[in-house]
């Protein structure tokens, strides 16, 4: 096979069959095809597209670049994956929860790279081990019901390299390279069924409805494919989830939800993913696992699954949180009508929350709190927020995180929370 | 600026401004902008295209990537440039003319790469000088009226290192790429009017009409707006041009037909060319100057530019051709209905008349001559044509000949040789 012509034939909008796929990732990977050629072709899918049939190929030929995670437990193992987006803490609430529910749940996470958070980067504000082994993994499911850890490096490379070639010729924002990139990842764990949540507006990647529907039946499709069962959520990020976002902030947030107290907002997603985790796995109806999680979550009952792990893994469930704190008061009376969430997770990096680049060191401590959404009314100088910081000018901080909100004179509807189900 | 949003820009079909043109091609020149990047960037041209004044600066960026030609002659200065094809010796036969009508014809020529054949191959046959500096060239104008030199190497070297890119990546055919490659190079002398022979058809880069009066008007609009008069001729290569395919054969086809024993097809391109110059160069009418070029042509009276032209620049205008030939006889009866080029042009270079990579020697001496052309009638084992080789395997070379012929039993029209005029 000649790179090249498989170049050319996608550019062309022709198929590409399952071997020239694994040809031109094996290829890449080996160093027998150039960055040069392989940001053609990626450029080419880029405006071509990829059926689901190549993506299950692309995500294979990625995923078997590199090592599988085992986990060697009995019983009804299931994944969740998000997207990503600002104040998502879901995993640290769902994977206790669905333990709880008699699920077994190793989930492998990821670190924050642009502006939303990562659920590993918030889990090392305990102190905790992130990186497990196949065998660790399985012992702390054994022991925990659930495993949350880092996806390591050496889990689908070819992932990374390729990540790194579309983040330089932007081509990042192709559907088929964002599944083939997140199934390449999320598939290398043998578990069973697989659910996910695809965040959609201005505090995630997804901007618009149909981008997020592409990229969920994306997801699903492939998934299908590979021979899980899956489905997926479409919930709202045109605000942040939940009442916080940061690191040590959104551990602790995840510790009183899991305790009873959480916000409407966080208690309708994690509910929801727990009845399509019962359903897709067969385990249970929709409406009867989201009932049956909501009464878990709000009796407090899977609290101590977390305390415990994390305690197990050498950290602390109450992580340090900075005393630098302002409120953030509105400089108007009106209904709340957007936050942009994007904005606000650049705030976060601005104070050291987040990463610029790959590899550079995170202030836990530091994060935003939300005490108003989108269609809640506000007095001119009521706080509608706080800003956690240990460093920098607190007023430059306020300024940004007051410009990521408007208001309107006019009542405005609360938001939706999930939006469809794919 | 960085470059990864000019790439993101002209991914989503946003216009580029000259600035951020330059800076991608200055910035590639240099090395700043690496191979990855600017694959992916001409990736993106290849899907969203460029409109007249895109097109504008980036030839003129690349142009100005390297040195320009000054020719220091009076008189009429004019240019022709043909975008390539199997047997096309216009340039041999039309710079001489121009001359012979009062014209200076400083043409500037390339190497054969493809199937095509070039200019330079065909004239280093002789033995001649092809690589001249600007004092050169303008002495060589003053004395025979015409030149036809290689663009070295330091003309557009931008456009050499893009090519190599586009090669490499399947982004060759793009209309946009393809007019600033030839104009970044034809642009890089002191001309006045130029006129454009795009050829379309099997032995053609152009394979389709559109493609051809895309070109066409690419080349002709982007030299305009560069300031010169400009138009076109879009002529067939639906079977090759004239007698002959090779190298010194061509000298040789090219000096009997300035001597006025030339093909029908040949007749018509080059005073529909010259006939073009005029009209464009203000000179005469396109038909005046037609049946001008037609009248020197036969009357034999360029011919001894030609010849003490080439003896000037130390060659001979008789250059060798190999003894060892076979007739190609048609092993049927009828009409020919189709003729291969590109197919033809391969088996050139398999005989080593032809290069495969850059650098490589060719074999001057070896060619094809052809008999009969579309829409002429054949007897079963009557000669079509002939296979001038040095070495190899006549009879497979013999068997392509045939291969690249299709006969009808009903009459077949001949071919219109200029199609179009943009």
């Amino acid at each position: 096979m000649v790179f090249k012509e498989i170049i050319r034939k996608k550019r062309d909008g022709l198929k590409l069959s399952d071997g020239e796929i694994r040809f031109s990732v094996d290829g890449f990977v080996r160093g027998d095809i150039p960055d040069y050629q392989m940001a053609a072709f990626l450029m080419a899918v880029f405006f071509r597209g990829m059926d689901g049939e190549e993506m299950l190929s692309m995500t294979d030929a990625m995923l078997k670049s590199g090592e599988v995670v085992k986990v060697d437990v009995e019983g009804n193992i299931v994944d969740k994956h998000s997207t990503g987006g600002v104040g998502d803490k879901v995993s640290l609430v769902l994977a206790p929860l669905l333990s709880q529910m008699g699920f077994k749940a190793p989930l492998l996470a990821g670190r924050a790279l642009g502006f939303t958070g990562g659920t590993i980067d918030k889990l090392e504000s305990t102190g905790m081990r992130v990186e497990l082994s196949s065998e660790e993994i399985s012992e702390v499911v054994r022991r925990f019901g659930f495993s949350i850890s880092a996806q390591t490096e050496r889990i689908a490379p070819a992932d990374r390299k390729i990540y790194a070639l579309r983040d330089a010729t932007s081509t990042v924002e192709s559907i088929p390279l964002i599944v083939s990139s997140i199934l390449s990842k999320k598939l290398a764990i043998n578990t069973g069924a697989i659910v996910f949540d695809v965040k959609v507006g201005s505090g995630a990647f997804m901007k618009g409805m149909e981008d997020a529907r592409e990229l969920a039946r994306g997801l699903v499709d492939v998934s299908r494919l590979y021979g899980k069962q899956s489905s997926a959520l479409i919930t709202t990020m045109d605000q942040p989830l939940g009442r916080s976002a940061g690191n040590s902030i959104e551990v602790v947030e995840a510790l009183n939800a899991l305790s009873g107290d959480i916000s409407n907002d966080l208690l309708e997603v994690v509910t929801s993913l727990a009845g399509l985790i019962c359903e897709t796995s067969e385990a249970a109806s929709f409406d009867e696992g989201k009932v049956e999680a909501e009464n878990i979550l709000l009796s407090g009952a899977a609290v101590s699954r977390f305390t415990s792990w994390i305690e197990y893994l050498g950290g602390s469930p109450n992580p340090e949180i900075s005393k630098r704190r302002v409120y953030v008061e509105s400089r108007r009376s009106g209904y709340i009508s957007s936050i942009d969430g994007e904005r606000l997770g650049y705030l976060i990096i601005e104070m050291g929350g987040g990463r610029r680049k790959v590899g550079e060191r995170i202030d836990h401590s530091v994060g935003l709190r939300f005490f108003k959404k989108v269609g809640d009314y506000v007095e001119k100088g009521e706080p509608i927020g706080e800003v956690i910081y240990s460093g920098g000018e607190p007023e430059r901080f306020v300024e940004e995180f007051l410009r990521s909100y408007t208001f309107s004179d006019e009542k405005v509807d609360k938001l939706k929370i999930v939006l469809e189900r794919v």
